[in-house]
């Protein structure tokens, strides 16, 4: 299936148009990672709209603590493709030879041909928006930590991230999820004039598709799902 | 904005019905945490297609390592559910003291009860369904993990939470994602049979509403958007 895209709009009424008439199970069976985009630009009002819609989502003992830098910078966007080019010199190479053993090959080699791409073009993606979480892992002051609290911690802003490629889905914008040009936190920090409480997360990259919308490869949900008890446990 | 409840069904047509109708914006605006549900049953067909729907989130390097343990076992849930209630003895007296000197009181208390009258009912919700991660936090073997590993690890599990619980919203059930009761999650992986490479996470508790669907109080999207550089850094 393939879906052609929509034409790049930053007029409210049309954006709301487009969010409005896309069901929601179309939404999320035809969301995918676009990682290439063109450089028009995509204008702070949707962005601001898109970010708007990821505040609906979860965040853990209500505490919104959710916080969005947009990076549209030149020289901001090169140093963060510079990061991800250094992160990816070591996961890239290892994630050619396991495309190469996994049970698709040729599905996985087309998926890193597509981040090389997003790497030699990431000062060209109009925006950036990176998802921070305020008030770091232990917002409960004097107690300590389980590990759970981990989880909770990065699960008050991953719901969030997931309305954003929902979103951007619906208004047609091409979006990935990517957290490998944070790889050095403190130098993300430091470009982006974050305070020490506030940690940034992952990275949504934004802009008018080159690529399509469609279907995408996915294990059976028989493959998931277990009752009760995980399977073959005793 | 006091939102009817739909009429519990699980039948396939209409679950789909529902998914379809229900546009992408109406779903993220009004899905929001509904704790009390009745003891109504949810069908293993309903929980499977949510699940579905889960799996078309991204996951980390295309991993796809994502489980889910579906709980309905009474002594299951009352296991879980004593878990909750012992962490809650923590937290719940610390959100009790926050609430009250949190910018809307009366809305925190009205949260805080509902958790408390989810872990009194706990073992009358229809289900519980654990998302798990498999494969632990260094999928890359023999690399070590930039700190950002560990965000890109639960990035990985609740994009996917997040399309159940616009799902469980578009079908008109009852959904709150919790971490609490996986406090302790060697007590929550023997009684789920989980291996040792497999993580519980969070889990999605459903069942149909007593509550209802509607706003919720969330801050303005300015307050959390910021351009280029945190609002304040220099």
């Amino acid at each position: 299936m393939i879906i052609p895209p929509l034409p790049p709009t930053d007029d409210p009424d049309e954006i709301e148009r487009r969010l409005e008439a896309m069901s929601l199970r179309y939404a999320i069976d035809t969301q995918r990672s676009i990682r290439r985009v063109t450089s028009a630009p995509v204008s702070d009002y949707l962005i601001t709209r898109l970010i708007e819609l990821s505040l609906q989502a979860p965040t853990g003992s209500f505490g919104q603590n959710w916080q969005f830098v947009v990076v549209r910078d030149q020289k901001s966007k090169q140093a963060l493709g510079d990061q991800y080019k250094r992160a990816w010199k070591l996961y890239g190479s290892i994630g050619h030879k396991l495309a190469d053993r996994s049970p698709d090959p040729a599905q996985m080699n087309k998926i890193l041909k597509s981040v090389e791409w997003q790497i030699d073009n990431f000062a060209s993606i109009p925006a950036l928006i990176v998802a921070c979480l305020e008030g770091g892992h232990g917002r409960v002051p004097f107690v300590p930590s389980p590990p759970i609290a981990n989880s909770g911690h990065y699960g008050s802003i991953y719901p969030s991230v997931q309305n954003l490629l929902l979103g951007a889905r619906a208004v047609g914008l091409g979006a990935s999820l990517i957290t490998l040009p944070l790889w050095s936190q403190m130098y993300a920090r430091r470009l982006l004039g974050l305070p020490i409480t506030v940690e940034p997360c992952a990275i949504v990259a934004v802009g008018w598709p080159i690529g399509h919308y469609g279907n995408k490869p996915r294990k059976p949900v028989q493959d998931v799902v277990h009752f009760e008890r995980f399977r073959g446990a005793n």
